[in-house]
C-alpha cells in the first residue's frame, strides 16, 4: 500500500485536514498518511514547490503527494496527476507541478476527469482524495484522467551569471523556521564558476567571505569560547538541500532574531557572490 | 479496530498530546490516532463544536473522538460519552456535546464512572484515554458509565428571520486560516426564504450582492486578468460546510490580510441578508 | 516493532520533519512515528528536556526518541544514544541527555560511530534516523557506537531551601500553551518542608495562599457564579507533572492573557514559598 502525503496551506486549526484524513482512512484503513506541511503561506506556489522538491524523494517511489494549495478548478486551473521520478503528485495546474518537475522530466501528466456531482470549493477532499486513494490502491492513471500537455510553466527566479563570470546574482527563495534565508544559488553552480578564486557574498549591507558545509563551520574549536565566533554571528553554508544559505549561528526568530530579521533580508531579495 | 481522534486546546508545543498518544499506543499498539485540531482557542466550546461537527462524519462509524477542551471534572461538568450517528464522543458536559448533537438525536448518553485514584487536572489522559481505548476495543458503554439525562444545552446563536421574512440576521461563528468568516446562515435556510428575489448581504459597511458556490465564482474567465475580479476582491459563497461565508479572493491573513481584517469582521458579529 | 518519537525545534512548516518521516518509512514501512513536539524554542535544551521528561514514560519501553535540537556534530557535541529506563534517546551531547536522566541513572551511554560520507548540517536525517531505525529493528547498540563516559552535565536550576527552612525559592522552568507558569518546585519537596504550616507563594507582586490539586480547586461550587471565583482568577496547583504551577483560571493567552502575561512572569523568574 502506498503512502499518501499532504502539503497544504490549510493551517492546523480548521477541520480541513481532519476531513481529508477521515475520508482517506474510511476508504483505505491501512494507509499511512504523512503531513508534510500545512503551513504553506496561502496560495504560495513557490514555497509549496520548494518544500515538496526537498522532501518527496525521501519517500518510497509510488508515494502519492496531495498538494492542497490554490486547488479550485477553473478553466485556467485544471486538476492534474503528474508522475515524476516514480512519485505521484495530485494537485492543480497552477505552476507548482512545473516547479516540482523543473529538473526531472515528468513520466506522465494526466488531467483528472472523474464524475463530480458539482464543482466544489474543497477540491482536495472531493477530487484529490478519491484520486489519491485510487492511485494508492494501485489503480491506473488512465481510469481517472486523460493525457494532458498544457502544463503551466512557472519559473523560479534563476541565478544569473554577470560581469563576465565575475558574479553570481541570486535571490532568496525561502526563509526557514530559524529565520535562515535560502538562496537559489546551488553549490554546483557556485563550484562551476569559482575556479579557486576568493569571493565575497553581498546581501544588503552584509558581506560574508566563506561558505561552510555545516553551521559549526564558523567555529574554531581550538579557541576558548570568548575568543571564537558563536551564537549571533552570521555565516553562509551549503545547506542540506544543496543551496547557499545565510544564517545566524543558533538563532531564534522569536527572541533574538534570525538572519531574515538581523540581516534585513526578505523573500525575493538579491544575494550576490563576487569572485575576486 | 476503531480510530481515535483528538480535538483539544493543548496547542502543539507542550507534552500533553504526546502523553495521550503514548498512552493510547501503549494500550492499543495497532490503533490509528488522528489529530483533528490542537489549536482550538482555549476553553472555546463553540469553536471546538464547529470543527468537530464539520469533520466527524468523514470518519468511519465507530470512531472515538476525544474532546480535550474544558475537561476538568466538577459538580457542574460531568464526564460523558455521547453516541451520535454511530460515533463516540468522549468529553465533558460543558455544552460541546449538545452543539455536536444539535441536529442529530444522540443514540446514547452515558456519564463516565470509572475507578480513579484521585481527581486529576489532566482528565484527557487519566479518564478519556482509558474510556476511549475501551470503546475502540469494542467494549460496552455500560461498563464505563451509566445513562445520563442532564446534557448541558449550549445553543449556538441561531439566525433570525426578521422584517416579515425580508431579512435573515445571522452571526459569524468561525474565522478560518485564510481569515474567511463563516456565518451561521445555512444554504438551506437562505434558499427557503429567498423565493427567487435579489438580495444584498450587509456586514458592517460591506455590501455583497451574490453568493457563489466556489471562490472562483466571482471570476469571469472570459475577461483578461486586468478587466476581471481577482485577488483582493470580496465575495460570498456557500462553503463546503454548507454555510454562507464571506471571503477575500486568495487572501493571506499574514501578509495582505483576509476577510476578517480587511472587512473588519469578528467572531459573533452580525451579518444580515436583505431580500429586495 | 518499536515506536519512534520526534522532538525537535524544526517547526511545522519546513521540509525537515517530512524528510525524516519519509526516510524512516522508506526503511521501516510498519513503524509508528509519533510527533511529540516540533515547537521547541530553537536550541532550547531545557525546554526540550522538560517536555521529554514529562512524556517519554507514557510510551512503551523500547521506544526510540529522536531529539532534534542543537544536533550538529562538533568536538564538543558528540552524537549519543542514551538508554534510560528502557527507552532509547538519540541526540547530541548538549546537556539534554543529562537533564532527561537527572533522576534515573542511564543504563547505557553510547557515542554514535557510523560511517558517514561527510559531516552534515542535518544530523537528524543523516545520523539519528539510521540509528533509530537500527534500534527500532531490535539492533544492538554496540553495532552503532562505543561506550561513552563524558555526558555533558547541564543542571536545571534547583529550588533552594533558605531562611532556616522557612522558605523554598524556586524558578519558572516552563510556560505552557495557556500561559500557565510551571516552577521547579515539586510537590514532594513542598510536602517535605511544610510540616502542616500555612504558607504564601510570592511571585513578583502576586501572593497566593493555597495550592490545589486541580484548576477547579479554587471554585466553591456551593456558591452561585457571581459569588465565587472563576475565569480570570489566579491560583496555584500541583500540576499533572507534579510541579507547583501558577495559573489563571480558564485563561487564553491570545485574548485575555494567561498567568505569564497577567502576573508578569517569565522563564527563569523566581517564585518563593514562605512557610508562616
Amino acid at each position: 500500500m502506498a503512502i499518501i502525503t499532504l502539503t497544504t496551506d490549510f493551517g492546523q486549526k480548521d477541520h480541513f485536514v481532519g476531513a481529508i484524513k477521515g475520508t482517506i482512512l474510511s476508504n483505505l484503513p491501512e494507509i499511512d498518511i504523512v503531513d508534510i506541511s500545512h503551513k504553506i503561506s496561502p496560495f504560495h506556489i513557490q514555497e509549496c514547490a520548494y518544500i515538496l522538491k526537498n522532501v518527496y524523494s525521501a519517500f518510497p517511489k509510488g508515494t502519492v503527494h496531495i498538494i492542497g494549495v490554490d486547488s479550485e478548478l477553473s478553466p485556467e486551473n485544471e486538476h492534474l496527476v503528474v508522475q515524476v521520478d516514480g512519485h505521484f503528485f495530485v494537485g492543480a495546474n497552477n505552476g507548482v507541478m512545473s516547479l516540482i518537475a523543473s529538473e526531472v522530466e515528468p513520466e506522465k501528466i494526466m488531467e483528472i476527469n472523474i464524475p463530480q456531482t458539482e464543482v466544489s470549493s474543497f477540491a482536495e477532499l472531493h477530487v484529490f482524495v478519491p484520486v489519491a486513494c485510487h492511485i494508492a490502491r494501485g489503480g491506473k492513471l488512465e481510469v481517472i484522467g486523460r493525457p494532458f500537455d498544457g502544463l503551466k510553466i512557472l519559473k523560479e527566479f534563476q541565478p544569473r551569471i554577470t560581469n563576465d563570470g565575475q558574479s553570481i546574482v541570486g535571490n532568496i527563495i525561502y526563509i526557514d523556521n530559524y529565520g535562515n534565508v535560502i538562496t537559489n544559488i546551488q553549490k554546483s553552480l557556485f563550484e562551476a564558476y569559482r575556479n579557486g578564486r576568493d569571493f565575497e557574498i553581498i546581501a544588503r549591507t552584509n558581506k560574508i567571505k566563506a561558505i561552510h558545509n555545516t553551521y559549526n563551520g564558523i567555529i574554531n574549536f581550538n579557541l576558548g569560547k570568548p575568543q571564537r565566533k558563536g551564537p549571533g554571528d552570521a555565516l553562509a553554508l551549503f545547506n542540506s538541500a544543496g543551496f547557499v544559505e545565510l544564517a545566524i549561528y543558533k538563532s531564534d526568530l522569536n527572541s533574538v532574531g534570525g538572519a531574515s530579521t538581523l540581516l534585513g533580508l526578505n523573500y525575493r531579495d538579491t544575494v550576490t557572490i563576487n569572485f575576486l
